[in-house]
This record gives C-alpha cells, sequence and structure tokens, in this order.
C-alpha cells in the first residue's frame, strides 16, 4: 500500500461513505453509490437467481461448476446490496474457484433481527436443494456479512445440517455490544467506522434483543464444531478485537482457525483490491485456503461414499 | 491425526515426559531420553558451530546457503539442547529452503534470565558478522523458545538492529506470569503441561525479576516494528492463549501477525512430524511463509541497493 493509494482511497470514502446516524436513509443511498464507483470486470455474466426463496446475484464458475460460494454482503445489516457487492464477490469466488450466490439478503430497519439470519439459512437450504451437497459449499462475508457468516456456520449446526467446507470471513463485525478493546483502542486510526454509528445500527437491527445474542453477536455463540475458519482484519480498525476474539473462542472450542491481521490495513480493504496490492493478497490467500478446504472435503467424502451407499 | 497416532504420542510422552516440579535435575535427563527417542534423519550433517560465541548445532541448507534459519528450541528455559531439538529445527529449515543455526542458548536454574535473551541477540548479531543480512535472517522456536525468539525480535528493535525477514513461533510461551484464561480452561485437555511446573520454572529463570518482564514475556513487550510472525498452536494446550495475544498485541502494533489455531492438537505437536500428518501440515505452512518472507525482503533489498550505494 502506497500512500498514494491510501489517500485515492480515502478521497473515495469521503465523498460516499455512508454515516450510519443520519436518520434520512441517505446512508443508503450514499453507500450504494460508493459501492457504484467500484470497477466491476465487464466480462463476467452476472445473473438475477431466486434460491431458497431468497433473490440474489448468480455467477457461473469458470472450471468448477459443482462448487459454488454463498457470500454475504456487508454494511451493517442496513445498507448494502449483493449487487452493489459483487465485485468482491465475484474475486473471492473466482480465486476459490467456484460459482457464487449471493443473497439480497432483508435490511434493518425494515426487517429486523432474525430476518438477516433467517435469509442467510434459506440461502444455504436453497443450495442444499440445489443439488450442492455441504463438502461443495464455502461460506463468506465482509463486516456484518462476515458476522452473519459465523452466525450462519452456527445456524447450521443448530437446525442439524452438515457444515460447508470452509469459511473466510474478512473484518466480521461479530460483536454488537460493541465490547472489543480495539472499538476504544483504534478509534482514531479508522476513518471508516465509529462506535456511534454502528451502535445506532445495531440497535435498528436488534430490534430490542440483546446485543449478545449468538445469532446476532457469534463471539457469544457455541463455536465447537464449525467448519474451518479464516478470518481477515486489519490493524487499522475498530473491529479487530471482534476478529481476534472470533478466532480464539472458536479455536478454543475447538474449530480450526486462521486469522491474520493486515499491519497498517483499515476494514474491509480487498474490496479496493482493483487499486490495493494487499487487498489481491489476502483474496489469493482466502481463495487458496477455500479451494483447498473444498478439495479436503471432496476427498474425505470420495473416501466415505461407499460407506454412506 | 488418528486415534491411533495421538495414543502412540501421549505413551512416548508418559514415558519421557519431564515433571518440571521435581528439585533433583530428573526433568532434564528425561526430556533428553524423550528427545533421543524422536528419529532423526541419517542423511543430514549435522556440524557444532560457535557463532556469535554461542555454540550450538549448523546444518547447511540445501539450495539457498545464503539464508539461514535462527532456531531456538524448546524446554520452559530449563531442559532441551538444540542437539535434541534438531530434527524439528532441520524439518523448519528445509520447509524454509535455509541453512540453520540452532544455539545451546544457557538455561536455568545454573543461568537465569536475562541469560537466554543476551544468547540469543549474540546469536543473531554472530549472523549478521558471519555475513548474513537481516532480511537473509528467518527466527523460530517452540514453546520457551517461541517466546524467546518473539523476545528476541524486541531485543533487536531495541538494540537499533534491522529486523530478520520472518519469524514463526510455534506453540510459543509469552507470559511467564500465567494470566492466560487457558491456563485453567485447558488445564484438563492439556497432558503435557501444568501451570504448577511452568510457574516452577518460570522463577528458576527468573531469579525474582518481575513474570511480566517484557524480555521473558514478549505479549507485555511493545510489540511495534517486529518482523511478520506466523504463530500455531493448538487447541489442546494451556498456552492457546498466549499464542492468541501475542498474535492480538502484534497485530494491533501494526506488526503483521498471523495465527493458526489446530483443532484437538496439543503442544509442540510438529516435534511428532514423523507419525503426524498434522505435525508436517504445520511445518509446510510455516516454511512455505518463510521462505515467501525472505524472497519478498530479498526482492526489496534488490530495489533499495541502488539508493543505498
Amino acid at each position: 500500500m502506497t500512500t498514494a493509494e491510501l489517500n485515492q482511497i480515502m478521497e473515495l470514502m469521503k465523498q460516499g461513505g455512508p454515516d450510519f446516524k443520519d436518520e434520512t436513509g441517505k446512508a443508503r443511498s450514499d453507500f450504494d453509490q460508493l459501492l457504484a464507483s467500484l470497477p466491476v470486470d465487464e466480462t463476467l455474466e452476472f445473473e438475477t437467481r431466486t434460491i431458497g426463496g431468497i433473490e440474489g446475484v448468480w455467477l457461473a464458475g469458470e472450471d468448477r461448476q459443482d462448487r459454488v460460494l454463498l457470500y454475504l454482503h456487508g454494511g451493517a445489516y442496513v445498507v448494502g446490496t449483493a449487487f452493489g457487492y459483487r465485485s468482491l464477490a465475484a474475486n473471492i469466488a473466482r480465486a476459490a474457484g467456484t460459482s457464487l450466490f449471493s443473497p439480497e439478503y432483508r435490511l434493518a430497519p425494515e426487517h429486523r433481527y432474525p430476518a438477516a439470519i433467517d435469509d442467510a439459512l434459506d440461502a444455504y437450504r436453497g443450495l442444499l436443494e440445489e443439488g450442492f451437497a455441504p463438502q461443495q459449499i464455502a461460506v463468506a462475508g465482509d463486516s456484518a456479512g462476515g458476522g452473519l457468516a459465523a452466525a450462519l456456520l452456527v445456524a447450521i449446526k443448530d437446525a442439524g445440517l452438515l457444515q460447508p467446507a470452509g469459511a473466510w470471513l474478512l473484518s466480521p463485525w461479530a460483536d454488537l455490544a460493541l465490547t472489543g478493546e480495539t472499538v476504544v483502542s483504534k478509534a482514531d486510526e479508522d476513518k471508516l467506522l465509529d462506535a456511534p454509528g454502528l451502535s445506532k445500527t445495531a440497535d435498528d437491527y436488534l430490534n430490542g434483543a440483546d446485543p449478545r445474542t449468538p445469532m446476532a453477536s457469534p463471539i457469544y455463540a457455541d463455536l465447537s464444531g464449525l467448519a474451518p475458519l479464516f478470518i481477515h482484519a486489519g490493524s487499522a480498525e475498530i473491529l479487530l478485537d471482534d476478529a481476534v476474539r472470533l478466532a480464539a473462542r472458536a479455536g478454543a472450542a475447538g474449530t480450526s482457525a486462521r486469522l491474520e491481521i493486515g499491519a497498517g490495513l483499515f476494514h474491509d480493504w480487498p474490496l479496493f483490491a482493483f487499486m490495493l496490492s494487499e487487498g489481491r493478497d489476502a483474496l489469493a490467500a482466502a481463495g487458496g485456503f477455500l479451494a483447498a478446504r473444498l478439495d479436503a472435503a471432496e476427498e474425505l467424502s470420495a473416501v466415505s461414499e461407499p460407506l454412506d451407499a
């Protein structure tokens, strides 16, 4: 990351960064505008598909159409769309060698908790109904979508379904109670997020539910028995401790967990992979991880199939 | 890891595992016996060399003799030898594609704090005197040697020397005050280490120094400006939180930090790589990381050389 790259990104954010404390709905249109300013590879043929009753963005895989990434976009549960995030979602699906389904899960305040996690689980069930086996599915998400992805793994376990092959969580928001040390210690360094803004969106989403509700704040969930996790966070973001605690608690619960903290990097930096080498590096590492987990799950299921038959 | 593999390892540990609470010096001979039972590749031509005034184990690299791994062995600062750990040290050096120097740093209680960190820093200075540039050196260590490796990076910074290319810390003991949550929560699961034993060896090493002394317990050090870290820990060890806090604090301080928590794995499991696929996986990942960091440091120095000339 050069200073020039960082300054350019900060300019973009200043123009379009959402003010979550705004009450007029302006945050959503500002954020859509920011997302629309990100370049999209024109050769990619995105489709609109409804899977599990949830409409979303679909992109067929280049090589392995029998594998799919379920991608949950960010936006603090109140802004953002799968369509707006399709560039990031396509980048990680391409790096993992899979097709992509990114659902337009319902947003607050119109649709409160548990609408988002219900929709995410419906999308996962929908992929199973489409014929994907759990070991052919990877899960990923950024920011609120990263927390939602972790909660989805817990919901999958609680529903008695099999886990997907693996999950990548980018800068996950995993504690809506905002109790992480870095919420305070990184407040000056983080130019994108602040506690009052997140606190308002948490209230909008939770609708009176306890902010430590495990399905909204997965650091409080039983994280045993989940698919292997790969978590990325930047050193310059207030949600760094969400990533650390999610990795630590999942690991302590016996779930395989990998954490990478990028020096000097800000919330959700791979969104800017088109201009930021650190973003491309993170996507390559995450794609390699998911592909390896899908390969390992495929091998395991090939071994176990004769027994199941 | 199969149950058979785990049972075999537990048998080995039961026969030779050191009782750190024993006052008769029996822990050291028991531990040497355990280490001697680990197989060593007979084709490797280990030498004894003295570098920076510290005698140690040397193994010439196969490909890149201009790169070296400085390896610091484990043993709670009171037992173990570089010679006894040469198999693990050689495995990681081979995986990283480097030569190896593993110093016989002085042990407690005969040689108290700061003997070990002094010797480690002397060995690093010695490698510089031998003609290795910092960017041609990687650092690694396990258990107490992992904590010592982290402290070494801080000592290198404090001495005004340049950082090495990167460091791998396996199951590091990074808090001699034993304040990690997992010291309690993993006490039943961990069959190899216990708090009373570690507390005694900490006393033996510290000789009255504060157990939060940053050079003995690097989680309390200023961890900014260090070489990129890759930290491995198992979910079944009481030192898991040492690894988590070291990664979290280094990352928060702006040092690039990667943490992997291995599901169901015990303290220092890559010592048993000869019989444990998870050990070989960890060595391959760590070797790949160190090789990539050495490559990146080489590229950077090639770019900057004309400016320095």
